[in-house]
């Protein structure tokens, strides 16, 4: 009966006491913080336990799960598809933003804001149906390179939060991404990259319809969005999709500091995280101003709220699995 | 080591094979073909296996998992809750169908087909946030009663449909609501009766904002129905929140039609099932017209597409937990 004793022993130890969770994290205050977290949610005899159950993690993604320079990568692939369809159809570019997006001017169409971005993924990513677009999308992820690395954008995804995402669910956290992206776009990838299945994922959403075509059951993408999963509406996103008030959240730009303020204005134990982009030489060095991902409100108050900043360029000691 | 061997042959020991799975489901054509179709996507050496991960049921609510006669209870909660918010403001009641509501004069607002309920609802179930509205909803479920069975509303749920979830479930599968009705409304009660938990319910949707009130983050129900979870909307519900197609899906009004064929048009095996409502004498009788529940083309055309038809009174040994 010795080696069912010891085979017993082996699978109560908890993991995270064979082997460091979070390799690629410096030992720093934010790893200890994380860690320190996440046992007082998970020890039974802690006065803050949560049930698995209720361990609800939300996470942004361009900025927070991979990068989102120069621009958001959904309207790079945005850009490129616009250039196909004006190619065979010149009139869909019927706006100065639309023309000045199939031009690659980035500049003209980032003038305008979300707003900008979100008319030029409105034409482009109509008039096809989700299945086609989600095929095309995963293609480009896997095959087009970011303009500074070089490497396919499917693998700029952040080796820390590939880590920490495996540890929060190992730990019986469920972990949903709520992004200002669009839904289908993530959907398209986020299970291959970071193991999250479509329904764990909440995003901006645009006009969907349902039709049998040729005897075919289809939904289709009609173009116009319908919901904008950021700022004040991740946590509508959060309640509409989750229904219930996350305990861990984490962003990197103010148009997470609802989702991060929410989460952490409920009771007992809970996580607000912010990733500052302080690496030049790895990745970008941005925050307080610029056309994406403008950390402000959530520098200046997050500390105060309890808040981990995460400094990458001090905390992380790799930024992308390829590093 | 004869314990060991003992108690490891137990655990694998398929459940269905231990007791009858589906205990108050007559010996008849439905049941068995539930139980065939289930065998066939589990077994690892079945052609139409289908891993853990895809099995994926979705569910309508009213008329499938608890009774909707003699009308969606949602419907009577909000005309109860109209009626109290009538009598501190009267002005409240500013059409000829909020007033008949008010007075409970179901006739002249079902006379308004879908619109006349979505106008009581909309003006019932706002100005209140989403906890407040389940808190309250969640109450009179539990105490208020049926008109002719006389017991609470929230324990009118299929004895049959409860089994079949949990069978679903013990074989691997995620069991979703997708309904017409309210989200909010179901989740207040659905995790309790169903053991569905929040996320795994997909409803017609009202517009919702979030807001610091008093230093407490808040999510409020505004009034304005933003997203209706029937007919052609239930495949976009689907795909908006579970973002798969599922396998078998059950409902019991041609709402549904739309949900089953988007099911059941998939590769591989697949499920579709409709109850139909024969049993005047246990529940309700009714099918090809009426102000709720209608279905036609279901019994039309759902047996030549390979669809189970349950018939209520031949099917089911039991309808609620109490019978």
């Amino acid at each position: 009966m010795r080696m069912l004793s010891m085979a017993t022993a082996m699978a109560t130890l908890p993991l995270a006491a064979l082997a460091d969770p979070l390799p690629s994290w410096n030992d720093t205050g934010a790893k200890a913080s994380i860690i320190e977290f996440v046992e007082s949610v998970t020890d039974p005899a802690s006065e803050t336990f949560v049930p698995e159950r209720d361990r609800i993690a939300t996470f942004d993604n361009d900025g927070c799960l991979w990068t989102e320079q120069p621009v958001y990568f959904q309207a790079l692939y945005a850009f490129d598809v616009l250039k196909e369809k004006a190619a065979e159809d010149p009139a869909i570019l019927s706006t100065d933003v639309l023309k000045a997006a199939a031009e690659g001017d980035m500049e003209t169409v980032m003038a305008n804001g979300l707003d900008g971005l979100l008319e030029v993924i409105n034409v482009s990513h109509a008039n096809t149906t989700v299945d086609a677009f989600q095929a095309d999308a995963y293609d480009w992820l896997t095959t087009a390179t970011h303009p500074t690395t070089g490497i396919p954008y499917a693998e700029m995804v952040y080796q820390p939060m590939l880590e920490l995402l495996s540890y929060l669910r190992d730990e019986g956290f469920t972990t949903y991404i709520v992004s200002g992206g669009g839904i289908d776009f993530i959907r398209a990838y986020a299970d291959e990259a970071y193991g999250i299945p479509p329904w764990q994922v909440v995003g901006t959403e645009g006009s969907t319809s349902y039709a049998v075509v040729d005897g075919v059951p289809q939904l289709s993408k009609d173009g116009g969005i319908t919901f904008v999963d950021d700022k004040e509406g991740k946590p509508v996103g959060i309640i509409r999709h989750i229904g219930q008030r996350p305990i861990f959240s984490a962003g990197n730009s103010d148009g997470d500091f609802a989702m991060l303020e929410y989460t952490t204005g409920g009771d007992g134990a809970r996580f607000g995280m912010l990733i500052h982009h302080t690496d030049a030489e790895r990745e970008f060095a941005y925050d307080r101003e610029g056309h994406i991902g403008t950390l402000n409100r959530g520098l200046d108050e997050g500390p105060g709220r309890g808040w981990t900043i995460v400094d990458m360029a001090q905390d992380w000691a790799r930024v992308f699995p390829s590093d």
